[in-house]
């Protein structure tokens, strides 16, 4: 798997060097911060040509710094269940735009204190894109892949945590319910929503309200949401 | 300029068919749905092939579907001033990625009772790749294009507007503040921030408050979360 760009790359440097097999920096440009970091980690860095680097990265916007990495690592959903300072964990039904998985990364890392569970079928994997998109947020968000994301919720459940869900039409403004925690959201793709069999496990049908066109909040748009209402509860609003 | 994609056409044709000069679908598809509605509203439907398709999309994913449009029209900010119900204003300074304008379209088009400003210099326009991250929400936001930010912002204080900004540190949480409206609110470029000279006008300094990673949150997440708290202030906060 490849990193591309700055930002990513550093934050690997930082967090989680022995994850990197080699870093590529573009000859022309050679980048001084980052081989400096790289060496400190004794993580090895290859000079290339312009033309090994477009090979390397594509299309990718990658500002003439590569790493070339393991394969991200999961994290057992027992694991982060069973954690002493209970994480919300954020279900993703059938996400499959990279994208948005990355854009949900870096909203849960920024935040912390938040998990992000995945079905092993009809779901995006932690893959290239989602990493660029995440600026080094997979270095900071566990990550769970299950096998079956209604056992997993129910699992949850049994393990006391409260769900909520987010649904297009007629669920309550979050912002009017009083979260209990440990706390779990359930979001589903953009075309589809929620597969009816995962809502049957819920206990807040939410909907952020909308005044305006009959179009639908980016799913990351509505977990960034959830996660403020949710941590403003749970944590802020008992700060005077 | 173009629009790509079944719900970026089809919004369009619903809201502004006569900015239509011409639908392009793929003959191997035929959208009857789409030539349907274009007859309608009588905009000249063309059918083509692959090649012609992925000539005129390049490597956007059009799903068969293109529509050529008019430039799109900005709105005079003195109108967007001077309207009766006042609009929550985003000022975005020197926003450079049009994914991110396309994502703050869409979140204002879903909420509603949103503007948007844009300076002409150092900015991005609402060009092909925002309309089609916008999803259609181009035509429900008044957007403007100014010379001057800071002239813009000083003009909205003197018509009655209170100025929340986007600061990465030590602002306060937008949760804790009662904001007074008409409210506007200034956001910055993600590596850059917004420029001191701009800071000045401002009455709330306000940061979302993280208790994870130190990365940021993207622009649009920010976006997303403010008009969350200031709508639910303004309107829901008061409904029992």
């Amino acid at each position: 798997m490849f990193l591309y760009g700055q930002r990513s790359v550093t934050e690997r440097l930082k967090t989680n060097p022995q994850s990197i097999q080699r870093i590529y920096v573009l000859e022309e440009v050679r980048r001084p911060d980052i081989v400096k970091l790289a060496r400190a980690k004794h993580v090895f860095v290859e000079f290339i040509s312009k033309g090994k680097l477009l090979y390397l990265a594509r299309d990718v916007h990658a500002q003439g710094v590569i790493a070339e990495v393991s394969d991200f690592v999961y994290q057992e959903f027992d694991e982060v269940l069973g954690r002493e300072h209970k994480r919300i964990i954020i279900f993703l039904d059938r996400i499959t735009d990279p994208v948005n998985l990355g854009a949900i990364l870096r909203i849960c890392a920024c935040f912390g204190g938040c998990a992000v569970v995945l079905p092993k079928f009809e779901s995006v994997e932690v893959n290239d894109t989602v990493v660029k998109v995440s600026c080094g947020a997979e270095n900071h968000v566990p990550v769970s892949m299950v096998t079956n994301l209604s056992s997993a919720i129910e699992q949850a459940k049994d393990a006391g945590y409260w769900i909520g869900a987010a649904v297009v039409e007629e669920g309550v403004n979050p912002r009017k319910v009083k979260f209990n925690f440990p706390l779990g959201f359930v979001f589903g793709s953009e075309g589809e929503g929620i597969r009816p069999g995962l809502l049957k496990h819920v206990d807040y049908r939410l909907t952020v309200p909308m005044k305006g066109a009959q179009l639908s909040f980016n799913v990351a748009t509505s977990v960034g949401i959830f996660c403020y209402e949710a941590l403003n509860q749970k944590i802020y609003d008992k700060i005077k």
